[in-house]
């Protein structure tokens, strides 16, 4: 029995009719096609073995967390603009006015009061945009919720108490993207929703795939004036099991919870973007970005140190192989994806108004594992095109090219024909995620490389063939 | 322009006229291939939820190395079959006689004897099947060459030296399996290829993705009886690199290389079996392997502890999901498939006479990273039938169902409709392969349970739909 089936088989029939259609109404252009599998050849190869970027990568995480407005960051940027001069590339600094969040120098804690036990304190962080405490912290009562629909149920008893999102990424989802996406509210959201019921501050359970004590921290949405400003916090993944589990035994526990976190005004940052420019249409723009600024705590390896380093060398290695595209390859450090997207609005605020022609952008922002495939945002006859060159892409490992979302940063670019996001293997990605987790040792150069490879090779497609 | 083209193009044609005529011929059986996606959740949600299997590797790896015919071979053996019983499975440990190859405890060396150089030791393990060396070693002038076409040129100073097969595994080329395939005969054949000639014996460059130190060693080919045995040893990659910069100094430096390995008589081992029985047809046969013994150094981890526990706990997935396959589902940890395929061959004597038939037989022996497909050998019609399993299987992260071989061991079955080969990512496998690299803290628990989820319904499949 062939299992074919009814309803996304007529999908399937549909696809292939269109696929057999245009086979036999296309072109055939055998030649180009075998020149373009010995070009993805070529920067494979060299992207395997000389390892460029990963040596970059090596030194970038040696500056240290880069979050957006912070000293470290600067220091990063100035990394960025001297690597890019030195690979003999046209460097631009785009300023960018970001916030300035920081976590302050004192120690935070959380320590749980109970009859139970003597002052054990919990791993945690304060989240990205919360406030502080005063010197003497939060000392209140803990009500453990799932979700924001027991939050609602349990309304009456929130007041004056330190609400405990304890859900945890369901590890059951395959695409770790997706259980992050079902969990990560009660981050984004847990702050506002409890306040609107009386909480004086929150504590979450990290949003991560890695069963150890380390905080995976991220950005809280932005207060609503409306309501009441209570600090957040992320609690390491085991912690979090204690203090359910602690919850159980003593439920009129408190938890005392000191955080120094701070907002300050809007400080100047930048952009950081190079050009290889194109040899027929430099006016004509193709983006490779990553984000270049991190959370404070490890190196934003991962996330997206290497994403970023992915886009550079995507640069380097048609210099280094004399291959000359004929439209402007583009790469785009964006500074503060993370707590504000300031970086792509801006930048988005100059595509709309150069002269200068946006045709499309890839961002690498999922981490830097074995390549998968790539989401493409465009009109359906560009995506028709461009999946047309999965037989080249084959040969820079990629498996599929499908509709789907692309990078926050280069969502902000408009009327680009195509947005592409690469995707990467999940499988390991949330282990590290906002967390001292993403440091340099957690990235395989091969991994890396072969992504690069894959970003060059497609930027190169869309320069030519778009 | 689309880059469609002639010679593949029309492969691509016919392969989709294919695809499109099986859609219009076949029944369409909606509600079957919902109810299998449905399954498949549940087997992924569960292995990477429970994520059994890894502990059971942290059990197994506890116990140390597994090399054919060692006591510890033994220990582990045990340790499956409590560990099967445990589960409620029929558990059959098949005797097999093995061959029994020790390194021997006194320390291995090579050590530089050059005008240069005070007495700098190399890092080396001796290859598997090698003789070993008298007391005092052998020391001898050395000779690089990079390959057997190089040797044979060379062949008139080759008489009374080590020759040194310094090629690397080109980091250039994509796919791993295929660098380690086009470097790995200077170390099966090395010996055989020197001995030729004169040479006394042969150091080989450790045929590995990672640049570190840490020799990476396998089987030498059996020695041929016309020719003179001499010893063959693999050294780290950076010493290697060392060894053939310091040649360029001193062409006459010696080496002293000591080995202190031996053979025994064959021994008794066994493959050990455990089965599901089928509902319907408890005599038709789907089995899921890996080989459960390893080299001598590390734990033999990613090859194959972990293909063999993936194997095991398509079984328990069953089980624990009250899944019951119509076909018998049977377990198989091979022994001896580094040095021998004795395990192999003995099932393969096993399946020519039961009454017992064979329907396919799937293996797990590329490391256990994420999956990306399946490769079947098997007629065209029944390819195509696998194929159209695909919708579902892409549930369990399985990408592509392709031509391709199979394991080694699960090769020496007859007869049967399928024989199946598990692809993982490849990337880092060679980082561990055959060295102190492949220990427990390599496998990804989640890369690794989605493996044994993909494999439980390829399986499961197998059973009820070929």
């Amino acid at each position: 029995m062939i299992i074919f089936f009814s309803s996304s088989g007529k999908k399937t029939f549909l696809i292939h009719l269109i696929i057999l259609f245009s086979l036999l109404t296309s072109k055939i252009y055998s030649q180009d096609k075998d020149e373009y599998i010995t070009i993805t050849k070529k920067i494979v190869s060299s992207a395997l073995t000389e390892q460029k970027g990963y040596d970059w990568l090596r030194e970038l995480c040696e500056i240290g967390p880069r979050l957006s407005g912070s000293e470290n960051s600067i220091r990063a940027i100035k990394w960025a603009e001297e690597k890019m001069k030195g690979l003999g590339l046209d460097v631009w600094l785009q300023p960018v006015m970001v916030p300035h969040w920081v976590r302050g120098e004192k120690e935070e804690a959380a320590i749980i009061e109970s009859e139970f036990l003597e002052g054990r304190e919990l791993e945690i962080l304060a989240l990205g945009r919360s406030i502080g405490t005063d010197e003497d912290g939060i000392t209140a009562q803990v009500i453990e919720v799932k979700n924001f629909d027991e939050l609602k149920e349990k309304k009456n008893k929130v007041k004056d108490k330190i609400v405990f999102f304890s859900r945890a990424l369901d590890p059951g989802t395959l695409n770790t993207f997706q259980g992050y996406g079902d969990a990560v509210d009660q981050r984004s959201l847990g702050a506002i929703e409890a306040a609107k019921y009386g909480a004086v501050g929150v504590l979450i359970r990290s949003v991560t795939t890695k069963y150890d004590n380390v905080p995976h921290i991220g950005a809280m949405s932005n207060y609503v004036d409306t309501l009441p400003k209570i600090p957040g916090a992320a609690i390491g993944y085991t912690d979090a099991h204690f203090l359910s589990e602690t919850l159980k035994k003593d439920p009129n526990l408190k938890v005392n919870m000191k955080l120094n976190c701070k907002t300050f005004p809007d400080i100047l940052s930048y952009n950081v973007i190079a050009d290889l420019k194109g040899t027929e249409k430099p006016d004509e723009i193709i983006i490779a970005a990553g984000h270049f600024d991190s959370w404070d705590t490890g190196c934003g390896a991962h996330d997206d140190g290497s994403g970023c380093i992915q886009a550079l060398e995507v640069l380097d290695l048609f210099k280094r192989l004399s291959i000359k595209p004929k439209r402007t390859i583009r790469c785009i450090f964006y500074i503060n994806e993370e707590n504000g997207v300031r970086g792509g609005i801006e930048y988005g605020l100059y595509a709309d108004t150069t002269k200068e022609k946006h045709i499309a952008a890839i961002e690498s922002d999922r981490g830097v594992f074995t390549p998968e495939g790539f989401n493409v945002t465009s009109d359906s006859s560009t995506l028709i095109k461009i999946q047309s060159w999965l037989p080249v892409l084959e040969y820079a490992g990629i498996e599929w090219i499908k509709t789907g979302g692309s990078g926050v940063d280069i969502s902000k670019i408009k009327n680009a024909k195509a947005l592409i996001s690469f995707v990467p293997d999940d499988q390991r990605y949330f282990d590290v995620h906002h967390s001292a987790n993403d440091v340099f040792e957690e990235v395989h150069p091969r991994e890396m490389e072969v992504g690069a490879a894959a970003i060059a090779m497609f930027a190169y497609l869309l320069s030519e063939e778009l």
